[in-house]
């Protein structure tokens, strides 16, 4: 399909490494957060090499960039392709930028080789897909969507210092006119992305077909007891809540086991109250998360946990109270375009195999709007939010031969003048 | 004994709220650090009303204060009676000045009633009993009795500012010249406290035969697996540092009550490292404590548990090491002093037990150069180191006619002119 394309991967890894150039840390990772003057920087960059390209810029009110292709058919609605320019705090190279700079290296060579398609080709660079300044991650993709109203993004307030969205976005100089929701108006949506996890690299893996995502839900656990004397307080008068919530983990993990071994759990915070020696800790606060590909069995491993914490509450003569803050659904993506990604691979004698997203991606939210997928590269160790994120220029080659061709197939090729 | 000395729980009482004004908190409890300008003032009016009935004052390098009053048999070398007149940041009424308060009472007793003993009795104020700013925790009677020496004990460094010992002692003018190592030249030491626990109130108790303290060791563990993403790392790829603490928790609770139930233990506090959203957590740092009475088996407990860690780390894949910040062996209190207090207290009436201490006391310290003997009286629902920590007249009266029986016993009235 894009076999005779002149795809370049030397020119996408020099790109990926200027990327990193913005931003980078002493650790040679990079600390490039969304909307920031280094983001700010980030985008100029990718401005200049889209436009250098013919490629016709739109920035719209979320800060989304758009990076635009004309097809021939003028019938046609464009195919986006895109990922994220920003990073988290301790990042790496890779998480983000590749999917971008994948897209931008199939355009330059669509537009070197003269190559056109029937329909646009959008690159976009979606807003703060981190959310390490403003939660929730993925908010400028879930404000072009619809997920959260423009008005939402723009008044969320950043976790550190409490600035404005839609101030900080200004204060880049990256605060464009274009609706978000015409990002919306699109025939599908392709992001590349290193896994973030370590399964394709074990398994001796090249490319993941991601034909959905797992349904997740992260909530915080309360447990609240009395404090007393550690020394004192014999063990049957206790009310300790963190022994309470020390069994709840245990109790989480065992029903994950029993129940649902491809789930995942994760207890990322935890906090005693009051915390000081020789106290028996009234209060206990943890995170508590679990994933699945399937909401059903989430909505049953969540209830399961809920009976256990309340049974040992109960025993422990403790309070819980479990509060989600961060939760979605499973996402399916299109099977029409995963199938494509996976001929192409088989075409290209990848190593692939079909498999679940357990991260979050923009993808998410685009696939609520249009035909989405997902293809993920390894990474070494699956190794990501961190300095030595790393990923073999085979790997990214080969993502982006397969991600070229779906793209392509895609939006059609013009035949003829 | 004392039947005939006119003790007054009503004195008593209005010096424990006299006290109770220095430092006072809006929640009606007390802030009185230890060598803070606060614990000055609570000193000075200490040893105004001492030397009011003609106690003499002597101060040690330390800041111990040593209220004195002299016996009628040069030969005889003092009864100490004391505690401490310094609070927790969060503390009452009571926890340390009963003691103090009790003992002055007792001697303005014998004051006013012109009775002589054959051996001098000894108020001690220690200094800084609590341990919130100059750690450890009765660092003054350690100071004393030699467990630390002067120097350690002067250049101790605040835990907030870094202030040293000496120069706080000295800001607050209550650097002595007495030689602290004086107060070891003692025949018996007394010390009243409240229980700070919940046992004696609920028992229907008013005294507590204190003969000797439970063995302690506190520990800092620390679990170390990897970072890694919590949406795309299956389980069995994990090496999750929080999931390993909490079933080593669990793991603690179980050999407790397999092995000891008359044990206890605390986890204070619990650290997540990195603590992210998002991230599987690949440090985990929690606080670990055992108390039993017998120094055997918490040894026992604890070389069970170290097991019990290494074989969960293994499985887990993680790192565990456990470090002891604040161990005590065993204390046993002087069994002739503790019948004299049981005596008074089935003459007096008193409704009683012998019982261990869980919580350390200046006592602690005293008991290893001299024969020394504490006396619990209950508190309100067990609660101490709050604002609400309370106690009943009653309790306060009965304690106090019990320990002065038994200190006068001790010191010897001396028999006609």
């Amino acid at each position: 399909m894009s076999a005779n394309l002149p795809l370049s991967v030397d020119r996408l890894w020099n790109d990926l490494m200027a990327m990193a150039r913005i931003g980078a840390t002493p650790e040679a990772g990079n600390n490039r957060p969304a909307l920031s003057m280094l983001d700010g920087e980030a985008r100029r960059m990718l401005a200049e090499w889209g436009t250098r390209i013919g490629l016709t810029l739109s920035v719209d009110r979320l800060g989304n960039m758009a990076l635009r292709r004309e097809g021939t058919d003028p019938a046609r609605r464009p195919v986006l392709v895109g990922s994220h320019l920003d990073t988290q705090p301790t990042g790496g190279k890779f998480d983000g930028p590749y999917g971008v700079l994948a897209g931008l290296e199939i355009l330059r060579a669509l537009h070197e080789s003269g190559t056109r398609t029937a329909a646009p080709i959008v690159l976009v660079n979606w807003t703060s897909e981190e959310g390490c300044r403003f939660s929730p991650s993925m908010i400028g993709a879930a404000g072009a969507m619809g997920v959260l109203s423009e008005a939402e993004v723009l008044d969320r307030r950043a976790l550190d210092d409490g600035e404005r969205y839609g101030d900080a976005l200004t204060a880049t100089g990256w605060a464009g006119d274009a609706d978000p929701a015409g990002l919306r108006d699109a025939e599908a949506y392709f992001e590349a992305h290193i896994e973030q996890g370590p399964t394709l690299e074990a398994e001796g893996l090249d490319i993941g077909i991601v034909t959905g995502g797992f349904a997740t839900e992260r909530a915080l656990v309360t447990v609240t007891g009395k404090d007393s004397h550690a020394g004192t307080t014999p063990m049957e008068m206790r009310q300790d809540a963190v022994l309470a919530a020390a069994e709840m983990i245990g109790a989480g993990e065992r029903i994950l086991y029993a129940r649902a071994p491809d789930a995942r759990m994760t207890v990322c915070r935890f906090l005693v109250d009051p915390g000081a020696d020789g106290v028996v800790p009234g209060g206990a606060r943890f995170a508590f998360e679990y994933r699945h590909p399937e909401d059903a069995t989430l909505r049953a491993l969540l209830d399961e946990a809920d009976a256990a914490f309340a049974g040992i509450a109960a025993r422990r003569r403790v309070a819980v109270m479990r509060e989600p803050y961060w939760s979605f659904p499973r996402v399916v993506f299109d099977a029409t375009l995963a199938a494509r990604l996976e001929a192409a691979a088989q075409r290209r004698g990848a190593r692939y195999k079909r498999m679940l997203s357990g991260a979050g991606h923009d993808a998410y939210h685009a696939a609520a709007r249009m035909p989405a997928v997902m293809l993920f590269i390894p990474c070494h160790g699956g190794v990501s939010h961190h300095p030595t994120e790393s990923i073999s220029r085979d790997w990214a080659e080969i993502g982006l031969r397969v991600l070229a061709d779906a793209v392509i197939e895609t939006a059609g090729l013009t035949q003829g003048p």
